[in-house]
This record gives C-alpha cells, sequence and structure tokens, in this order.
C-alpha cells in the first residue's frame, strides 16, 4: 500500500502530465499545479525541488508506462499480427483521449528539442526504445514474409513510427481520428503487412 | 523600396519567427524579443499590440513562404518527379538549418493544438492546403503510373506529410538528418514512386 506521502506525490505527477501534454511544459506554472491538485504551494515543493524535477519523474514515469503498452501492444500471435496490433493499440491509445494531449514524446520532443538538451537527451532514449522495439518484430516480421523486405529493418522501424507520430500530430489538430487512420491503413498497404 | 517602419517590423518578425520556432511561442518573451532585436520595448509595443498578434504575423508569413516553397518543390517535369523533387527539398530546408527549429507549423500544431483554438485553426489550414496541393499531385502520378494506385490520392497525400513530419521531429531530436532521409527514402519505395 502507498503512503500518505506517495500518494500525494503521485497525485501531483499525474496532473502535471496532464499538463504538460495539454500545455506544454512551458506554460505550465506551479500556480496551474496548485489549482489542478487542489494542494498548497508549500506541500508541492515539500515533494518536488521545482518544475524541472517534477517534469523528469513525469517523463520517466511516462516511459515505463509507454515501454509496458508496447510489450502488450506488440504482442500478437506472431510478428504481423504484431504490428498490426500495435497500430490498433496507438490508434484505440487516442481515441480514448478524443485526441486531447496526443503523445507526450513527440510534444516534448518538438517543444524541447533546440531548447533543452537535457529533456532531448531523454526523449531521445525513449524514440531509440521504442525504434528497436519495432525493428526487432520487423525482423521476425521479414524473416517470415510478412512485410516487405527491400528496406532495411531499422529504416522501415523509423518509417513506421514516423508516420505514426506525423498522423497522432494532423489528428490532434483535427480532433479528428481519420487523419492517422487513415495513415495507419496506408502503412498496413505500403509495408505489405501479412496478419 | 520599404518604408523604415516596415523594415522594423520586418525586423521584429524575423526574430520573432526564429524564437517561436526554436524555443517554442509560450518560452517567449516580449524581453527576449528586446534581446534578439535590440531595440526597446516600447518599438516592439508601437508596431504590435502584443505576443499574440506577432505570433498570428508570423505564422501568416511562414504559411505565404510555405506556399511559395510548395509551389517550388513541387514543380518537376512530371507529377512522380515533383514528389520526389518536394521530397529533397524537405530535406535541404531542414539540412541548412541543421535540424534546429525544425517545421514551424508542426511545433506549434504541437504547441497549440489543445490550448489556442484560433492558432490550431491557422495551422489546419496550413495542413489542409499543404495536403490538397500534395492530394492534386499524387492524382496525376496516379494517372501515368508513377505512383501505387490502391490507396485513394487523398489518403496517400496525409500518409506522406505524416511521413515528412515525423521524420523531421526525430532528425531534430538527434540533430542528424539519418531519420528524416531514411523515411523519405523508404517512402519513394513503399509508394512505388516512378520518377
Amino acid at each position: 500500500m502507498k503512503t500518505k506521502g506517495e500518494m500525494t506525490r503521485a497525485k501531483i505527477l499525474e496532473a502535471a502530465r496532464e499538463l504538460f501534454n495539454v500545455k506544454g511544459f512551458t506554460a505550465t506554472s506551479i500556480n496551474d499545479l496548485v489549482a489542478a491538485t487542489g494542494m498548497q504551494k508549500g506541500s508541492i515543493y515539500f515533494h518536488f525541488p521545482g518544475k524541472e524535477a517534477i517534469a523528469c519523474e513525469v517523463l520517466k514515469d511516462a516511459s515505463d508506462q509507454f515501454m509496458a503498452f508496447l510489450g502488450r501492444a506488440l504482442g500478437g500471435d506472431n510478428p504481423g499480427a504484431s504490428i498490426d496490433n500495435f497500430f490498433r493499440c496507438a490508434l484505440d491509445k487516442h481515441l480514448a483521449t478524443g485526441f486531447v494531449g496526443g503523445c507526450i514524446f513527440g510534444n516534448t520532443a518538438l517543444e524541447m528539442g533546440d531548447s533543452d538538451p537535457e529533456f532531448a537527451g531523454m526523449i531521445d532514449q525513449v524514440f531509440d526504445e521504442w525504434i528497436s522495439r519495432v525493428a526487432s518484430v520487423v525482423t521476425e516480421a521479414q524473416k517470415r514474409g510478412q512485410i516487405r523486405t527491400d528496406i532495411r529493418y531499422d529504416a522501415l522501424a523509423k518509417h513506421i513510427i514516423a508516420t505514426v507520430e506525423g498522423g497522432i500530430m494532423m489528428s490532434r489538430l483535427k480532433k479528428d481520428e481519420r487523419p492517422m487512420r487513415e495513415c495507419l491503413d496506408a502503412l498496413r498497404i505500403t509495408l505489405d503487412l501479412q496478419v
């Protein structure tokens, strides 16, 4: 069971994650966190030295959760089915939020990519791990003839992830699932994906 | 010839565009503009009522320039060559900046997509125009057998733009041209693009 302190920390991190994702890191203030949690500023500072530290924890937690999500999403009956399942799970994840927030890693990549090398490095690690996990499923799918073999597995993995991120971006802008859904459907066809 | 007032306005807009693109809109302050232009705060406020108004002008100018860029980039000897040329010009554009800044529309889409409906609407119009221009070249390429025909032209256009945006995102994060280049090379192959 969580202690009261752990529960308070978790509450701050949850509110911060939502605020960072919707408003962006820079636009989120400690006062926003006070308003969102109903806590006093002093309690927030008791648990975290400042916004940067909260953001680091939020990204770490989001990364852990995302890797757990990837583990589930990439777990189909065979490699081709795993890639197909990943597309479906990614779409479902964003449908569930109505495309509010989008991808915290993509957002942070574009918000912090130039201005904050420490955050950029953290996000880069998430992308590298994501690419590497998708790439290993792609290799297996290539061995079984379930995906096209005329492009290297690692380039295909980056292509898949770029298209997913770009699809999320367009669907988030329009608050409409169609661009992301169409991008994923196009990927299934252009990759010769066999389930 | 530009008047002195027009030159001053242009100088403010140029500095603002660079700051917005690298730091994001929210993180940019009027004081940053003072530092970047060497102008006094009063002169900036003489030309613009505030940061929002500057951002609107920056987006409008960026949109005009981007449409002019698209006109040039999509102008090849035939539709297939035009799409190929667009890929090359997009990569060159970002190579020229060393992947600092990235795509101002993608960045603003992710920074403002949820928090500022007015900006989101402006960016959405840019994406719609971009999709529509690419889609009409794709239709022509399909008629000539220069691109795969088993996916609708408008879905292919979104797929192309999503992949370009995702590629820029990854290359910007890594400050490395390879992800974007690999995504574009993969697109040429997966789309069966004939030049």
